[in-house]
This record gives C-alpha cells, sequence and structure tokens, in this order.
C-alpha cells in the first residue's frame, strides 16, 4: 500500500535583520500547528550553524488533505502573512519517507 | 541554559545502482539506534523525489556524548561499513534547533 504522508523539507532563507522575529513567528505556528491538527505529525525545525538565516524546516502530514487543511488554518495564515516581507527565498523540497523514528513521547 | 541536543541534517549522495540496498541498511540503522540508545532521539531518512539516490537525514542526539556513543555502535559499524562502497558523497550540515514538534507516541 502506497504509503500516504505527505514529507517534505522547507529551504527557507531569511532577512537577517528580521530573523529572531522570523524564528518566533515559525516555532508559534509549528507548535500550534502540531497541538491542534490531528493531520500535522511533525514540524521540526531549524537554522544553519553557519548560515543562521537559512532554515530547514522537516514536514509530515499525514496525508495530501491534511496539508490542504493546514495551509487554511488562522496560525498558518498569520504566520504567511507575518513572514511575507521576511522570507527572502523559498523552496519546498518534496521527499519520499524511507524511515521516520523516533523515541516516544513528545520531542 | 543552552540547548544541549546535537541536532543535523545529513545530505548523502547514492550510487544509484545500489539505492534499493542503501535505503534498506539506513532503515534498518535508525531503526535500531532509535530502538537500542537511549541518547537517539529520532532519525528521520527520505529521498528527494526528483533525485531519489539523494538522500535526507534529520538527526536529533541528546547531546554530544550521545552521538559519540552512537557512531561506536555494533549497528552503526555495520552500516558505515556495509555502505561506505554505495555513498558517493556526504555532507553533515549542523544546525541550531528553533522548535521540534511532533506528534506524541512514536511516528
Amino acid at each position: 500500500m502506497a504509503d500516504p504522508r505527505l514529507v517534505r523539507i522547507a529551504e527557507v532563507e531569511v532577512d537577517p535583520d528580521q530573523l529572531a522575529a522570523y524564528k518566533s513567528l515559525l516555532a508559534e505556528v509549528g507548535a500550534a500547528s502540531v497541538a491542534l491538527e490531528p493531520g500535522v505529525v511533525m514540524l521540526h525545525s531549524a537554522s544553519l550553524k553557519d548560515m543562521p538565516n537559512h532554515i530547514r524546516v522537516f514536514e509530515v502530514y499525514a496525508d495530501n488533505a491534511a496539508y490542504q487543511a493546514h495551509i487554511q488554518t488562522p496560525h498558518f495564515l498569520k504566520y504567511k502573512q507575518a513572514t511575507a516581507q521576511m522570507v527572502t527565498a523559498l523552496r519546498l523540497v518534496d521527499v519520499d519517507p524511507i524511515l521516520l523514528s523516533a523515541k516516544a513521547g513528545p520531542c
């Protein structure tokens, strides 16, 4: 049976002068999405140590419908609008999961 | 307090002719590491949809000591040896976590 999960790595470049504000908004939308949306399985965000304004987000949704619902939520729309002038480049890299493996319990 | 977790994205290129074997070994070491090692928090592996021999692994260890222990385990050493002739490029991208957020329970 095909794996229905939608898995993706977002590669985001952010205006360095607005990086702290961006990271705060990103953490906020990540926490809200996992807490409030049954179909958001995980959202792990991090910044490159040697280029801190380069962000990666490892995103897992239960399926495409869950992702479509996600991008219409108030918290996602707020994030998208609030960060529109902060993000200087965005690349969405679609991936096929090989193995998603984590300790039981919240991260 | 500083976050002690070691978080990294491994970017791996694999010989396309050996991709199936590589993915099997990668899934095996990921499952064993999370199951057997208290300090391996998560290992999520995936292949790029448009370049399937390009692999990404999102890695989280409890701290540097946990990572140092990980690379000395029999299952990691077996993976490293078995894949040495399959991996054509390896880039380890160190990152600082912004927010690691996942549904409770195993993935």
